[in-house]
């Protein structure tokens, strides 16, 4: 599994992805799944990706040139005039390279699927970001949906949807994803440490500045341990529940019913 | 879908699960997913129920004894020895039920699971809570793993871990359950209110306190609102990340990576 999220804030995007690899319990590594392509001053670009780690190390690497493929991809990514050119290059990577499974056994094509986020900005435009599906097509964040997961993204939605803000700095929101990030590593084993996280300035048209987030880190440590704390103190402070009038009322109802 | 919880407790067991069921978002509608049978002063079990609502009810029918079966199944379950014998029969009820779909259609079989949490006390025995699967097999909480959740899981676990506690008062459990539901039910529409919950105190060999909590419920409402404002309240108290030396440090290697 995989968790990762590319955020959309009023400063510019925040990306976040975990590097965990596992084919099995018994066969876990760690592979980055954060790839940026930069032409500084001009544009900037960043793919997360979940799913088949194959396919999309395949992809990146069609889109980075490293394989020859019958075009020049790493440079019409280079020249894609907008970010939605540029998704739609990424897609159809995406969507031809798992294709190139279907024929590969039963159930190839579903096998070996990939999920990936663009983000990124090209000069003249806003800061963008897309969600890439394993067909190809793609969607764009909007104000309404300001932020994209892939991977495992269920157990570390609650608090993005409850604290997120899209004017909120660059601080916070790498604070924030650290938490849905803890959150989701506490339920999955397939989630793990470490970290890459990367911030991105809107208008600085260079590599965003980008680092790691390892076991041991006093700040991750720190979060994680006082986000569980934060969390019983925040519960302990609701107002209770009680079993009053009405409830019993209701209850008696119940109660004939035994057989 | 379908969100139900089963929580061991010193004090008893306490249940809740949702009402929601659906086949596509244009077609919802309202069932009760709990089931409880009594034998006063002797033995309560109560079971809810996940999966295809087909095979849950026949299940529930076959074991309540309004469908004409092989055996007497009600009786088979009021007079069951022990919670594990009854969790089996449960389970041996379900796998049959799922099994007789198997050739009807292509993947039937999978199509029509169903996974259901039981759980009771019988007089001379503790409270035991079990998680019966679709293969008819189960496994009963223990200590380390207090309570069961079926159907969808995962939006509403962190809150569970976090500040699940055994020897929790009943109306803390219950304040709990609401808050992850409440989380779950903000991330999925096929998990909807109304919620049944029920309160089994142990030793008491009866129908536990049972009673719904419906859209416009007061306290459900307050939890609602007020675990949003207390999250980020609790967000906005944790110590804020800096990038500091060391990250601004790490960065300088990246921004030299610009192709």
């Amino acid at each position: 599994m995989t968790y990762c999220v590319g955020l959309t804030l009023d400063d510019g995007l925040v990306y976040i992805s975990d590097t965990r690899t596992n084919a099995g319990v018994d066969d876990i590594s760690v592979f980055g799944k954060m790839h940026t392509i930069v032409k500084p001053g001009e544009r900037t670009m960043t793919m997360l990706s979940s799913g088949n780690l194959a396919t999309t190390q395949m992809v990146v690497n069609i889109l980075e040139n490293r394989i020859k493929a019958e075009s020049d991809f790493e440079s019409r990514l280079a020249d894609a005039s907008t970010m939605f050119e540029a998704a739609d290059i990424v897609g159809s990577t995406l969507r031809k390279v798992i294709g190139s499974f279907a024929d590969k056994g039963s159930d190839g094509e579903k096998k070996f699927h990939g999920t990936m986020i663009l983000g990124g900005q090209i000069a003249g435009d806003e800061p963008r970001l897309f969600l890439i599906y394993p067909e190809g097509n793609f969607i764009e964040a909007s104000k309404d949906t300001p932020y994209f997961q892939i991977g495992e993204t269920k157990y570390g939605k609650p608090i993005l949807i409850r604290a997120y803000s899209r004017s909120m700095c660059f601080e916070d929101a790498v604070t924030l994803l650290l938490v849905s990030f803890d959150s989701t590593i506490k339920s999955n084993l397939s989630v793990g440490l470490p970290l890459d996280v990367q911030v991105y300035s809107r208008d600085s048209f260079r590599q965003g500045l980008q680092f790691r987030i390892d076991k041991g880190n006093d700040y991750y440590e720190m979060i994680s341990s006082g986000w569980g704390d934060a969390l019983r103190r925040a519960f302990d402070r609701l107002p209770k529940f009680s079993f009053d009038a009405s409830v019993a009322a209701e209850s008696e109802h119940f109660e004939s019913r035994s057989a």
